[in-house]
C-alpha cells in the first residue's frame, strides 16, 4: 500500500519522528569521521553523512554543517586551521564512529572518548583515524551560507589520499566493498554493501555493457 | 599494501582515471531520478548522485550540477518552472536509470527513450518515475554558485512524499533495504544494501544499544 504525506502531515509530525523521516528518504548516505584540532593541537573528531562530490579537477567535496549541531566544534577548527580530513568507517569501527556524535564537552576529544586513534602524516595537518582504511586530507577552499536554513558549507580540496592499493582498479575506480566501507541512512543506521552491476559509459540509442 | 596518492599523482591522472578515481573516494552515494519538464510541458530525467539533506524543518536538500553536464537541460526546467522529483532506484529499474545520463538531444525526453514512465500527481507540476517506490516532489527554495568550480547548488522545499507503508517504522525512520533502494559508487557502479546494526543516540559515557 502507498502512503503519501504532504505539508499538513509534515506539520504534524513529532520532532525525533520529523528528524528520522526526513534524513532517511533521499537514500544511502556516504558516512566519515571528520578529524579536525585547533591551534593548540586539540583533536575533535565527529561522524558526517552529509559529504558531496563537488568536481575532480581540481578534486573538491563539500560538507554541510548545522550550526547548533555538535559538529560546530569541527566547523570551528576548519575555520581555525583551514585542514581537516574525511575517513571511511568499516564494520570494525561502526560503534566507535556513531559514538562520536555524543555532545561531549569542549576540553574532551573524541579520539580519548572512543579508543579512535590519531595519525598524523602529509601536508595536512589534521588528525586522520588510524583504523580508517580509505583517509583523505582536505583544504579548506570556500565557506558558503545556505539561506534557506541557515546552514554552512564547507568546499575543501584534496591534497592527500590514502587506501589499500588493492582496492584500485586500473581505469581509477576505487572498489570500496574491498576495503569493507559501509553506508548509512537516516541518523542512525550503518549498511554494507553488494554490487550489482558496474554499467559502461550511457550513449544515446546504444546498449549498455557491464564493466568489471 | 597502502597507496599514497598527492598533488603530483593527480597531476599525471588521465581525465577518466581522475573522474573515476574521485567520484568514488568518498564513499557510497545516494542516487536518484530528477524529473522535470520546461513551461511547455516537455520533460527531462536524469539520475542524480549529489543529493544531500540539508535540513529537516523545512525539509530541505540539495543537488549539485555541472553547467557543463548532461543534467544542465533538468537545471534549466528547474530555474524555469521552480519544481522538481526526486525518485529512488531499485534493482529493476537500475538499467534504465543509468541509460538517462546519455546525452540525447533536448527534443528527446529520457521517459521516451528508456521506458521509464512519467506520473503526475499532487502540488509539483514535474514528472514523477512511476515505476519507482520512493519518490518525493520538491520546489526550488535557493540556487547557490560555488565559487571554488562554477559547480551550482539546487537547495529545494519537500512538498510531497510517496512511498510503500511497510517501509515505514513507527519512530519516522525509512526502512529503505525493504523498499530495494540502492546506492551508487563512483559514476557507474550500483549496490544493494544490507543492514548492519542501528544504533541509539549517543551520549557520552553510555554505552549504546541496538534499534530495531
Amino acid at each position: 500500500m502507498s502512503k503519501h504525506f504532504t505539508q499538513s502531515d509534515f506539520d504534524g509530525f513529532a520532532k525525533s519522528f520529523r528528524v528520522n523521516f526526513f534524513n532517511s528518504l533521499h537514500g544511502f548516505r556516504s558516512v566519515c569521521l571528520l578529524g579536525t584540532q585547533d591551534q593548540a593541537a586539540n583533536t575533535n573528531l565527529s561522524i558526517v553523512s552529509s559529504v558531496v562530490h563537488v568536481g575532480s579537477h581540481p578534486p573538491l567535496f563539500a560538507v554541510i554543517f548545522r550550526p547548533d549541531s555538535v559538529e560546530r566544534h569541527s566547523l570551528a577548527n576548519i575555520m581555525d586551521t583551514g585542514m581537516y580530513t574525511l575517513n571511511h568507517i568499516h564494520p570494525d569501527i561502526v560503534q566507535a564512529a556513531h559514538q562520536t556524535s555524543a555532545r561531549y564537552p569542549r576540553e574532551v576529544s573524541e579520539f580519548e572518548a572512543t579508543g579512535l586513534l590519531p595519525e598524523y602524516k602529509g601536508s595536512i595537518v589534521a588528525p586522520y583515524v588510524s583504523q580508517s582504511r580509505v583517509q583523505m586530507g582536505l583544504r579548506l577552499t570556500e565557506r558558503i551560507s545556505i539561506a534557506s536554513n541557515h546552514t554552512v558549507l564547507i568546499i575543501g580540496k584534496v591534497e592527500d589520499v590514502y587506501f589499500p592499493s588493492e582496492i584500485l582498479h586500473e581505469d581509477g575506480f576505487l572498489m570500496l566493498e574491498s576495503a569493507g566501507t559501509v553506508t548509512s541512512s537516516g541518523l542512525d543506521a550503518y549498511h554494507s554493501t553488494h554490487r550489482i552491476t558496474r554499467l559502461s559509459y550511457a550513449k544515446p540509442y546504444q546498449e549498455l555493457t557491464v564493466l568489471p
